[in-house]
């Protein structure tokens, strides 16, 4: 017999690679974080002698969930300002509490809080764009999260740094040494706008991506006002000044891109960029539906975001995917336009491209880390099980998420989590939320 | 001190009406299925002496939720017909199944399924339509669920009945014994559409329904299609066929209608007509989104729903609710239209109003029945909470309804159900489920 740290006997396996597959019967094997193997279950039993074997009869395994746009530490903030305009959302209560409250002890406890709901929702990797990034690092480092980091450039003073120089000097230094080579953590830049870097700052971060070799996460083209405005102030779209900027390439991930347009989408396409679809958030803040069914018929690689608590207002990947595959179908008029599969592709392989992580996770592979969720369908609302797929993305609530595990390791473990103290995260949760309520905006917080 | 049977003690209770309150600290008193006081905490344990006391220290009590639109039996083709046109789910997939395997029998598990699903999300009334309505009266009435039978009238042969005039007869006898005066079940008339029924049939209708004082339920203006060939077939809009049978008018329940136009629309207020919205179900058959800030502006007023399994495919009202108040926004292009509070009043007093049950439920008012739905905040995807009907709407998740009261009768209990056993129910359905997959279209059901 041979040796292997976990095997999983899960009811179905759904590697995603190829797409639309469904295994039944099937097991896989773990060592060393690795998936060693995916065979069928008898055969896994009668060659492997694992040192834990998980038996999940009634359950579904998938790839580990990809968020490939969120800003983690603004759970703290969650429920704070709904139902505002983008613009009195930003500028009556987001900035002013950022302003006042954001620091390396807020963004620990609110990027715990958030790493908490992804994993128990199956989320085994997410892209951060927030203040105090090496913090965000830390906490995904010590909490064995796997993250992408991406450190926050913009040119105006804030409580993190003073100007495009500084921001790009803190970039650069936490792409080297704790993180390179991480097993966990990479790092990425994430200039935040057009409308918030000058060309100047664009050509000198492209300059350090370029001499890093490090990818680029950006908000584009999120709101019709933003394309105007740019118009506008500038005589460009904001599409046109990161194409000048020479940023347009396959290391970019573009974030929302809600009002492209059918030149913008080809030459993405041809560049070989990815989106980050937040079909959630664009929603909320009214900015409209990114046309996916478009990207997919470019051949775009489409990624899914949660956004943050404040614009959505839960990180949950199963909520995008079903929003992602069911908007879809209306605003194209067309019920075949994303598919279920297409959908988790999105969620898993898709967000693993975006990240330039697809060597390593995102489908359930030989080889690949073993990134990995097991969903329970034994509930009233996930039976009876025709299609698979469809009943993961359509039916699915993330509770139903009994395992996690990330690099091998068990993070959630038959609904219980093996190490998180999630009335402590609540605990701090409700500290900053008494802080935040007492200090700002007093007479407009209920209860 | 006072005798109570059961005196409920959660951190806040959300009374619907007046509209935006947040009550803390307070208690609600319930006895002989009624709520006979709603007051504070302290107040309550020194006045009452209770038969049961229900402490829910990180909760929220609402209204229990009204899903004022499915056909229940169908949760037994969940999933069985996705990412398909309209035209092919209906011809291909779904009236083939129905006409093969739709009987008394399938109806009492489909709809026992449904009501454990609604149940555990706080839904504890439901209005349906479907074939056998009175199965789904005899199974609500022995799981002990509030619904509005709505028994179904077409007129082609069916299972069920032969001709409009046998769909009459039975929806007729359903409105006499056994339940005139029933505690939970009442009937209503459920023409399918325009499309499904003659002038002639509208007039027997309006004039059984007139007669006897009933309720009318229809799906309406669901897709541009239906308005189209209606216009080519008739010369007349949907909507006009129903206004020259004189069926606009307070009685009536209008189901989906998406592609209402504005002169529409104030017709429908002034005539006091209410709206059934099923967002999901509208987005998954790329019908289009309904122009529900129109509707709250002509004063319309809207209920909501699931829509049926195979077309959602979930039962899910907090799926509705979010996406009720998210898809206004979007569509409208004005991120504070449909509030949270909005999109709550219409999952409770919409839905009630909706169904002539405004009186007696919908709300938590002194009087009204003790229909009840506790959720429980304490979640990392709920903490903080600021806000805490934002928090209901944007944030919870179905399975965090921890309690369920229909008309005082405890039925889902800190989780657990008190008398539905959910494995039963998932046996049966997985019964069907290899029924219905070994004889139709074996080849396209995959797993």
């Amino acid at each position: 017999m041979e040796h292997c740290d976990t095997l999983i006997l899960p009811r179905w396996i759904v590697p995603v690679a190829p797409a639309g597959t469904v295994l039944e019967a099937h097991a896989v094997a773990v060592s060393e974080g690795r998936i060693t193997a995916v065979l069928p279950a008898a055969e896994a039993r009668a060659r492997f002698q694992p040192s834990v074997l998980v038996e999940r009869p009634d359950h579904v395994l998938i790839p580990g969930l990809v968020n490939a746009h969120t800003h983690a530490a603004m759970t703290l903030l969650r429920g704070f300002a709904d139902d505002l305009s983008l613009e009195s959302w930003l500028r009556e209560r987001i900035w002013p509490a950022e302003s006042r409250w954001v620091s390396a002890e807020m963004v620990r406890d609110g990027t715990e809080l958030a790493m908490a709901e992804m994993l128990r929702g199956g989320t085994t990797c997410f892209a951060d764009q927030y203040f105090f990034p090496e913090i965000v690092a830390e906490a995904a480092a010590d909490l064995s999260m796997r993250a992408v980091v991406a450190t926050p450039v913009v040119d105006f003073p804030t409580v993190w740094a003073r100007n495009a120089e500084e921001y790009l000097q803190k970039a650069s230094d936490l792409v080297h040494d704790p993180y390179a080579g991480h097993p966990l953590v990479s790092t990425a830049f994430a200039p935040h706008s057009t409308f918030a870097l000058s060309d100047a700052s664009f050509a000198a971060l492209r300059v350090l991506a370029d001499q890093l070799d490090i990818r680029v996460q950006m908000h584009l083209h999120e709101t019709a006002a933003e394309v105007q405005n740019s118009l506008r102030e500038t005589g460009k779209r904001p599409f046109d000044r990161l194409a000048d900027a020479g940023l347009i390439n396959s290391s970019l991930l573009a974030v929302h891109c809600v009002h492209l347009n059918e030149d913008e989408i080809g030459r993405f396409a041809e560049a070989g960029v990815s989106i980050a679809h937040c079909p959630s958030s664009n929603l909320k803040l009214a900015s409209g539906v990114a046309p996916v069914d478009k990207f997919r018929d470019a051949g775009l690689n489409v990624a899914l975001g949660s956004d943050s608590a404040a614009s959505n207002n839960v990180l949950d990947l199963f909520t995008e995917m079903r929003s992602a595959a069911l908007l879809a179908k209306a605003a194209s008029g067309d019920a075949t336009a994303v598919t279920a599969s297409e959908a988790l592709h999105m969620a898993t392989l898709g967000g693993a491209r975006g990240l330039g992580l697809e060597s390593t996770i995102g489908s359930i592979e030989t080889g690949k880390l073993a990134d990995l969720a097991c969903i329970d369908f034994n509930r009233v609302n996930t039976q009876p099980v025709y299609d698979v797929i469809s009943q993961i993305v359509y039916a699915t609530h993330q509770d139903q998420v009994s395992d996690v595990w990330v690099g091998g390791k068990h993070q959630l473990d038959n609904g219980h989590f093996a190490h998180i103290v999630e009335d402590d995260l609540i605990a701090r949760a409700n500290e900053w939320r008494d802080r935040i309520v007492t200090s700002t905006h007093k007479s407009q917080v209920p209860g």
